[in-house]
């Protein structure tokens, strides 16, 4: 991975990055640190200490002489990876760790920041060093999107429905653009560094040609207004419009609407962080998940035919092909699974886990959303979760023949 | 769907599909076709009911003026249909019903069969008949494939392990053919009428351009000798091999080789129709599932760069370039996942709930298997399964570039 | 254990014993032997050969000179103890064998049947072997009790809800019987020779004195007219009047009735060996758990404070004491949870298998049911079952101070 | 339920309960009164809360004129009551709720305090009033051991082990008393307010005669040197040691020892709020469940037949009878089930909810622990447990014939 980042705004960039971690957690109580109230969902307190076990293992230890270790268990603690580095933390136990506490995290952090401004400061890392430093930034900007959606969980599945201050625009406005039409052929995706000429992950590398049908695709997403018909023609209700895995979701979780909609005397609110609010009907439908995505779809499409959600590669063609094309208030939810490039192959060591061995039964998102960091996001880059997942902040968008 | 089966044939047709699922149950005591020792197994007795309520159903009622149904619970007993036909027995239920017993299905089988026969010999069906018709002659041969792989669990896990005489040759022969080359460039994908000229299912419909890289196929599968150094050399235990569900997968079934396969006094036997017998080295190796298959890639492609499972494209262009290329004794797992093709579109009503409901989470195997019925298979063929699935026919063939 | 029975009986009772349990299975289709629908019910089949490994492994293998096994693996798969005899089969995987055959388990009947009846008619057993015998009868007596209960949950749960002829009462009467009331003092409990002169189980032994209160036992169970008040009363829904665990059990099931109770457009039925039929107002409530017959008896102190459900010690006492009171139609939920009497010892061996290992979150049913083989029942027998259980024929009666 | 507490004392004694409550906490750092690790263990924080609501439900609000609560979902968001006190937050859930914070509930405690402190100043309680008061005193002392026993398992899980300051003797020595040998004949059993002149439970109520055989009650518990024998004895590895359900519960957990013990480098260390320290060879086993007990006892009478755990009554007997017997230092588990005494009745409302409920499938303990609150404990207190728990500090103490 390579990065036209000069050596100089490095470290303004690592403080940058680290400071943003710590500012999107300035309103948390310590209580909304430590709790893990569903698998997905990691405390507040361990994307933290993780993303700072990031440098001193990856960076610090290797690389700056005689630096010493701040906690000899935090290795093992704050460890997201298989076994490539030592024994990890089961990832359901995350929410019982009462220690280390926040505060000593919070030191946890000074200790390295501390280590590593002054290694940025009096080294000029090689090309190797530069890469893997650039993807350490990126790692903690994606466990930032990650800490926004969890604090959302935590808080939006309190009885209290509490309201923090987030430095986030989380009410997308209305977007009204021009669709964008995809011409038949072949067409280039993936990553190209003379374009881009930023940082990439290994998932997205790899330029191949994929040949395309003539599409449309639609300039707006659909909004909680579009949504609300299908609810209200009884969507979750009729087992025609869903995938078979779609449907035992529906019945499992007896889902009526998207996370967070709570249907209170008749009218429809949802959580957010200013509380519980009215849902804004021009607002982007948000939190819904791959199964009610493809369902809505679907239910469009009989009333018009051929729509339907877009492939990644529709979409990536669109996105570089037309400047007009807005995207970044909602992942969007692809018809395409996440699969290698061709030529795809993993690095070696803990690093190479990072992305091949998720594919398998995931789906790609395109985009980015309100929760993702400024700067992280790209036309190239392939977002993946399972398709039952609602609490990122997803959405859907259509395409038509 | 169309075909181009004469209307003097389809009663011969029908007369011989009708009868082979009959035959591989020649062997079968009363007891082995009442159980279902886990949920993707279904009782042989439902088999051969399910596949009779098809042609009451979707044939006789609403075609065969004055015909009775045999049974007025059968349609709910023997439905496998969501909700379009009338309320379904929960799959996992199959395994109770003693009743009716395994001597009433076959009297319904004799009443449908002779009514069948009858309307056949009496009326000429028109197209849209004639292809449901067909549509219920495939149905049938896929149930008979699973009537085979469902037996073989059933008897496969009793401590028994009883040999019975099952009229397939199960041990496929090891087969030499050469490698094939798929060439670089824009390839047709999909059923093509005018060449294939037969029956196909709705997912393969829709003749549309893929891009293709230049790739070679091998000429032969994966044989037990070759699986068994990937066992040999700790491949189970190894996570950097696996997908990370694939890994979880082993590590909740302690999972240590393919399916049937028992190691005793440090020799490898394997479950087939002629009981525990010892593994053969040379037979392509069978009953692996997707994350199997994607491991024995990765663990090759160590000392064999950009070795990889083909995709269904590739697998696909192969089979239709080269009359040399060989297939047809195992599933073969791709790197695909089972996604809906440009255009495709679902039927309305119960056949409709055939194909499309399920791309999702499901990944593609082409070719065919020593337990597919003759006439069954054919180049375009998707065929799918969970990546966890073990227990059809399934192995494994390497692309190179 | 004791037993008069006279030598010259022993191979009468053997084979009365041995045919009884034919008999029960004479109206069974094959189909039916074969399942297993939950963890408690065990395949017909199962029973059929589980009592006949009984006579094989303890009688005939260690006293008949000569005795042949009629099949090497039959231990292991009709095996239901821990480990003392060579290694079980798991409960839950009988369901799955379909082999043996039912027919190759009459076989094996008919081959035991034959040694044993040449080997008593030849030997006189010794006290020991005779008292071995006798609990080989009784515990073949037990599994009759089972094989009745099993065969019809596996009936009543098929949606044919088929009918057959069973040589049982099903349908008990509604009995008058005057109330018998238990006098304040101590009272002797526990099985005593002397009195009942025959066969005991381990777990009544040891006649131990027991303080009791005065109280009156009722003379009749409670009807299914009576527990149709508290349905309609909204019993199933009141929390009050339930044990935390009935309660959860209640809400985890949606229970509404007892077991085999279908309500059908507003008329209550339940399934019986006659087929789905109109609850008779008068007959003894069946298949209630002790959840059930706790909360009835909780709801009826609301009207009439003080009733409850006996222990088994006022029960023993007044089946003792009075010839007047009459049982036999259904087994009693009493309020005593199963412990050890005073000085009990659990014999070492498989046979000391038999009940001292229950003794733990199980409560005591007393009296017998329309399923208990003639002969079975005596006023000290303990039976003992989970608190959730309803496939039993078990039933309530109540006692005031 | 009655006391004989003076007036005068009753705000004294409040105010002293409730310090205790704080007292415990002290050392808790934030993060470590928020998570729930399994469904047994509440969160610090809830206990807290939890005993405030009771203050504020039970007494302030029916009785202090004017009375506002402090917060409106507090009700829901601290009662852990059925319905009779609306809609409860389900227990799993405890776990997950980060507010109120623990600043919040510290001061919803002053709060309640205050207006408790005032109300007791300010009011003469009738008799009824009175008793609820000193029944809310003794349901927080029970809350304070359970404060004690979720923090231990908190931190106890925690793999950094750490070690905190609590007010509690952990460390029970050895005792050395005699033995007291239990005369046969009748007993009087329960609480008798003449004698004992306290408070009591309402399961504890109703003096009533038991019978008893001669038993002499062992003068000390076993020690961790006399559980480790039976470790070492391969106790864990023999099923015919334990009851059906411990041997599933062995299998299920892969039991090897009490609960907080680990074995490092061929040592066994257990956690304390010491931290992990070396097995203290002297004291009393603890954290065992019944099962385990159940087991030792059963493994102790190979050796010395007629060893067994004792009755609750023996217990009790033995207790009243003697002064020189000891006992406190851990909850000792009695071979009796949790049933109702003679007579018993539950009261209405949500307070009735308190005992009578559980009487279903738990075990009885008698004594008191280490972590009983000084004064709580009484010779005719009835705790109880599921026979799977360890998590309280209980033990073992045997009786011979």
């Amino acid at each position: 991975m390579t990065t036209s980042i000069a050596p100089s705004t490095l470290l303004a960039d690592y403080q940058a990055v680290r400071a943003w971690s710590v500012r999107l957690c300035a309103s948390l109580e310590t209580d909304d640190y430590v709790v893990q109230p569903t698998a997905d969902v990691s405390p507040p307190k361990w994307h933290l200490g993780h993303t700072t076990w990031f440098w001193e293992t990856f960076v610090l230890m290797p690389n700056a002489p005689g630096y010493q270790v701040f906690h000899d268990d935090f290795s093992f603690v704050f460890n997201s990876y298989y076994e490539t580095v030592g024994r990890r933390v089961l990832r359901t136990q995350r929410g019982n760790m009462t220690r280390p506490t926040v505060a000593e995290v919070y030191r946890y952090r000074d200790y390295v920041d501390e280590h590593m401004s002054r290694f940025l400061d009096e080294h000029e890392p090689d090309a190797a060093l530069h890469a893997l430093i650039t993807l350490g930034l990126n790692h903690e900007q994606q466990h930032q999107e990650l800490l926004i959606t969890d604090i959302k969980y935590i808080l939006g599945h309190n009885p209290l429905f509490p309201a923090i201050a987030m430095p986030i625009r989380e009410h997308a406005p209305a977007i009204i653009a021009p669709s964008v039409t995809v011409g038949e052929g072949v067409h280039d995706i993936g990553f190209r560094e003379a374009e881009l000429g930023r940082f990439h992950f290994d998932n997205e590398l790899g330029v191949h040609k994929v040949y395309l049908n003539k599409t449309t695709v639609a300039g707006q997403l659909i909004t909680n207004t579009d949504y609300l018909e299908f609810i209200q023609a009884g969507g979750y209700g009729q087992f025609s419009h869903w995938l078979a895995d779609g449907w035992a979701w529906v019945n499992a979780n007896s889902a009526k609407a998207p996370l967070y909609w709570h249907k209170i005397d008749n009218q429809w609110y949802n959580y957010s962080f200013d509380g519980l609010v009215s849902v804004d009907p021009d607002a982007p439908v948000c939190h819904v998940n791959h199964y009610e995505a493809d369902a809505y779809a679907r239910w469009r499409s009989l009333s018009e035919p051929g729509v339907r959600l877009p492939t990644e590669f529709e979409w990536e063609t669109a996105a570089l092909q037309d400047s007009s094309f807005l995207w970044g208030h909602r992942w969007e939810w692809t018809a395409s699974a996440y699969l290698p490039y061709p030529g795809f192959t993993t690095a070696r060591g803990a690093v190479g886990e990072y992305n091949g061995k998720f594919m398998s039964g995931q789906m790609v998102l395109r985009g980015a959303s309100v929760a993702t960091p400024a700067g992280h996001e790209r036309p190239t880059y392939r977002n993946f979760f399972q398709p039952d997942k609602q609490w990122q902040f997803s959405g859907i968008r259509l395409v038509r023949p």
